[in-house]
């Protein structure tokens, strides 16, 4: 297939993404990127068995010394420990601040390399090639990066922007089914907060997708890109619009902090958190009950789940709420919540708290 | 006396930094921040009993939720670990993302507090109180902030602005003399890097600042962030001429680094740097030896170490030449040095590693 090319746009800065087949290993795909004595690859225990070594080749045609540091897998180890590994590898092998550093792998990969890449030397270049559907269609674009605290999913990082991002379909044939399904969470979002047309696309090629076709992978990639930079071209900083990207998230980040991080993909807490705040927005007479079925049937289709867990035996609510109080969208002590219309509009805005209560009861799984 | 205000203007962001006396704790120097249900106090255990309740109290009329946060004094505490304990403050007292961090300290707390602001949730809001005359002179203006790594200092940071900077003198009338001279040793770097006059009347005020008359540390604190703020505007990302501000700095990362951090003062590892900076430039041809000969004199008279301590007994010049290659301005393995000439230009050059050698040779002492 033809490789696609998206121009992300930013005050002061722009890159591109390349979607398609064979471009991870291919040199081409780094011809445009800046010379330097050093590049370091961030990788983990599970991707760099399987493209380490045809990475670090195509890289070692153009650069001396091609490093990688190799850690280990899992949302549990995005921590300043393992962050430190990356500053470690980078110091030992004496980068300075010309050293791209190349992150090679899902989400938790792009968001450390990201942050060490914003943090080492106050900013040195930075190349994403993810190989996971989640990391394709949401980190790729937003230059979000960070870590996680104890208390709190992402509460240290930075916005930084990569030089570039090299999507290759072919790594996510690879791709555990789970953290596929992860990946249409994402896709799927976007949906319900911009584009009906697309919402209706996905219903119509999701067999397709969970076959891994890369056509229908590549539009799925290239049109959740599109939409994702759209909104961050008009807010990369989050003051406003961009908070729509975190429909399904406040919840999302509750199940998943409430489970233990790593317990629930982040994907499957966000598929599971877009039905509770499908089920908010309806409670709020912003959509009917139609459309929460449509889109938590399309969930449920990817292979997420849709029945939220119970996270306390004595005040399930309570515990949910509790958990919510420190999402970066809270101000004042206020929660936030991303709410849907039936037309593709999406809202930041609080909500009563009885009406929240009654959704997490409704969604919540009942032992 | 009369508050001086100097504006800093850089791309897209400006601030102001007061200068003068009975500031720190005076509500109108805060009267025009942006409103937040909480604030945090960085401070040391040093600074805490001697002014953390009165900006508690200034910053309470203003703000309903005021929390301080203690930190260990000393470079050695410039650490990750450390840095985790602002953001347990922040979490633990449900910071916001409007919540604003204010730094009340030395340039330790200012680099911390600084990054941690750059880092919480992305980005938070950040006010700085500096205490001592080297963060007054030095750490307000720029934006670096950071953490050391075992490996090598300030490696791991962001560049940041604050809101708004309130160097209040009277905090300089506890600093201990030490301090007070590490201070100096960056006042005085202004002069050979970028003006004679301003040299000179150091020379002439120099008793006039060892007994902190509050006239002449005002002068002295506004032109060294003047001439600051006149380099970082042209070169915020240190792509170029921002690096004349690391006079001295090559040679004093190195012994700070080889004492080990917290041995010498930072300032004074800068001062007994720039006497080495000036030799290197005298070898290199630039300057005669007289006026070598006088700016050394002044580095001495501010109370400031002029011969170079001796890292190695085995090969002292080597293990100066192997901590300089860790140092930010090397590039694919070559250290760079900033010098100087005889009519205040400063100029990022590598230099002969012989020549380099002798002036380790010259300048320090034997034991």
């Amino acid at each position: 297939m033809n490789t696609q090319s998206i121009s992300i746009d930013l005050p002061g800065r722009n890159y591109d993404i390349a979607i398609g087949t064979a471009l991870f290993d291919n040199v081409l795909s780094y011809a445009q990127l800046p010379s330097a004595a050093h590049v370091l690859i961030v990788t983990n225990s599970t991707v760099a068995p399987l493209y380490a070594k045809r990475l670090e080749q195509a890289l070692s045609v153009r650069y001396a010394a091609v490093h990688t540091v190799v850690l280990p897998d899992g949302e549990e180890y995005k921590t300043w420990q393992t962050l430190n590994l990356i500053f470690d590898a980078l110091l030992k092998n004496g980068c300075d601040r010309k050293t791209l550093v190349f992150a090679l792998g899902g989400g938790v990969v792009g968001d450390m390399a990201g942050f060490a890449a914003a943090s080492y030397m106050r900013g040195v270049p930075f190349v994403q090639v993810p190989t996971t559907l989640l990391a394709q269609v949401d980190s790729s674009v937003g230059g979000k990066t960070g870590i996680n605290h104890p208390l709190g999913k992402n509460m240290i990082g930075a916005f930084y922007q990569p030089l570039k991002v090299v999507c290759d379909l072919d790594t996510l044939k690879t791709l555990p089914a789970r953290e596929l399904s992860a990946g249409l969470a994402e896709v799927i979002k976007y949906g319900p907060i911009a584009d009906l047309d697309f919402l209706q696309w996905i219903e119509e090629n999701i067999d397709a997708l969970l076959a891994r076709e890369p056509l229908a992978l590549a539009h799925a990639v290239r049109r959740s890109c599109e939409i994702k930079a759209w909104v961050v071209a008009q807010d990369e900083r989050e003051s406003g619009l961009r908070a729509i990207l975190n429909f399904g998230h406040t919840f999302g980040h509750a199940i998943e902090a409430g489970l233990g991080y790593g317990e629930w993909l982040h994907g499957e807490a966000v598929g599971c958190g877009m039905v509770l705040a499908m089920a908010l927005s309806h409670r709020l007479g912003l959509v009917d009950a139609a459309y929460v079925q449509r889109v938590t049937a399309l969930i449920e289709k990817a292979g997420l789940p849709v029945l939220a867990p119970c996270l306390s035996t004595t005040d399930n609510p309570a515990r949910y709420l509790e958990l919510m109080q420190i999402d970066k969208k809270a101000q004042d002590g206020e929660i936030r919540f991303v709410v849907i219309d039936g037309a593709a509009r999406a809202y930041v805005r609080a909500a009563p708290v009885a009406l929240v209560r009654e959704v997490i009861d409704a969604c919540c799984l009942r032992l």
